[in-house]
């Protein structure tokens, strides 16, 4: 039965449940289904919503959002990159507004890229278990971070604490490509900026770090691929579409590449992603979406989407809209913001 | 046949050939079994060797040494940590001078715990090969490091380094015990001194970074391990034998330890050590001593190893001897070092 207020869906099993105590307080019905949601599921689920955390791996479509578009006002993303994860712009014609959470896993999603760089580079999984060092050759020991060439495309919040931690911690030479170059944090970090291109080209492991957009739907592509030096360790800590499957898959096959790490992957339909991984599985470091899966940023996360859903339930807008949304704040008109 | 100025037995498979010139240019004949050497082989290779450089993972035990006495007049040793591989009492009472490479691999190891520390932290080694997360609770979620509360136990050069590191690239809080406070680093790095069983008591993880001695051997003992809280992670990078293993198959069996991790192991005849594997492997990162294997450190170690062979063929003496002839430096008589 919907409380008094009405219904509101939450998904994803990592969320502490006292956090979600203010809804209930303002006479809220939560829904907790299991996981993974399928669409058919979803829109079962969604049936009768007001407002629904996303908070697990279901995508949210098109048809989601169409058959809960009378009741449904807000979805909630726990994150940042909710490009894969909602259809914003059906979400926008539909009136359903969207949220996300930045900042929330600043640290979370750092800490955890340069865990993975650390892995990859001293290629620490081919190791577990072993008694025995099983080195057979000089040439394949690994190198110290800090002699390392470290190549950051994206240097927002996550990829400038990135750059904080290889630098600070382990003094490794670090450039970066951003689009708008960043002179205080080259200055603060002593990093260089270049282009594209040129920073493919000099680095030895390629760190991505940018959000997913019609921009970067791929920025990773054949002619920046095309420049990695043979061997390149290329760490995708971002969206996984940012980078081309397929120019990925021929980059591997010639050694371009000689280690792949994904947080999330492509989807099960995707061909050049299902080649990825059949021809070179044991080249590629694969986690589910886990970068920002700590207790302290999933707590951010969701008291963060908690207050989005009351203010756009109350005021119809939150500062961490996104889509057409953007910008407006409660109580503040869109051109003033 | 060997070469004018003698044999010289070199061992393990991460030995850059070019660094070995000098010995060659020198009228030494190297000898470069394959890995690994039991002690028969080891006797067999070490016939007439009038040095031994010590890079793999074999014993140089009573027996050997006592075999090739009447040529031999050093071994020196990779790494630091060599009392798992060198009788030194024995070669000490056969006037065989045994040399070890401080310093060389300080990055390379603290890199290596750092990034262990990381692995274990977010149960990296659980996820890997998931496409999608796979949390059932908020309980399961790992913490971000700089939340978390690290004790190290050994406050030399490389435990000093891994400090820096967690507590300037990640803010994480660390406390330390060392048998002499070091306040220059405490002030340094803003880290605690604590008693061990105070520091074990206080510790989301415990990193274990000091060298095997009589006295450590070992030093992480019932006592300590007792005072561990339910869920510790214990990072044990030095010499598996600083750890007691019956009283961590205790703690494993009680929660207090959740995850330990190892960077080479027990002997394969140590029952407890068995048991660990046996009962709690699932819960065990164990790698076969790599953390000093990095191409950098390696090629240090072997400059070094090579410099002190030199010297104690020349002169009868090196700085980085160990065992009874500590100290002694060419040309400088004990008492005056």
């Amino acid at each position: 039965m919907a409380g008094k207020a009405g219904t509101i869906l939450v998904t994803g099993a990592g969320i502490d449940p006292s956090l979600l105590e203010p809804l209930l307080d303002l006479g809220f019905d939560l829904r907790r289904p299991r996981q993974p949601l399928s669409e058919n599921r979803l829109v079962h689920e969604l049936k009768g919503a007001v407002a629904y955390l996303h908070g697990g791996e279901e995508r949210a479509t098109a048809r989601a959002l169409e058959s809960a578009a009378h009741t449904l006002k807000v979805v909630a993303f726990l994150g940042v990159g909710y490009e894969n994860f909602i259809d914003v712009a059906r979400a926008d014609e539909l009136g359903i507004v969207v949220t996300n959470t930045p900042g929330a896993a600043t640290d979370s999603v750092a800490e955890f890229t340069v865990g993975q760089i650390f892995l990859a580079n001293r290629r620490i999984f081919e190791h577990l278990g072993n008694r025995l060092p099983d080195w057979t050759s000089p040439e394949e020991l690994p190198h110290n971070l800090r002699r390392r060439k470290i190549g950051i495309v994206g240097m927002g919040s996550i990829g400038t604490r990135i750059a904080e931690m290889l630098t600070m911690a382990f003094g490794a030479e670090v450039a970066y490509y951003s689009r708008t170059p960043k002179k205080d944090v080259e200055e603060r970090l002593g990093i260089t900026f270049l282009p594209l291109h040129e920073l493919a080209e000099n680095s030895d492991i390629l760190v991505v770090m940018v959000p997913l957009t019609e921009k970067t739907n791929p920025m990773i592509d054949a002619g920046v691929l095309a420049r990695l030096r043979p061997g390149t360790i290329l760490v995708n800590t971002a969206r996984p579409a940012v980078v081309d499957p397929g120019a990925l898959h021929l980059c591997m096959a010639e050694g371009r590449v000689s280690l792949a790490v994904f947080d999330g992957f492509y989807g099960p339909d995707c061909a050049s992603a299902n080649r990825l991984l059949a021809d070179f599985g044991h080249r590629l470091l694969v986690t589910g979406h886990i970068a920002s899966h700590t207790r302290e940023a999933m707590d951010r996360m969701v008291c963060q989407a908690v207050a989005s859903i009351e203010n756009v339930l109350e005021h119809g807008a939150d500062k961490h809209a996104v889509g057409n949304r953007a910008g407006r704040v409660p109580g503040v008109p869109r051109n003033n913001s």
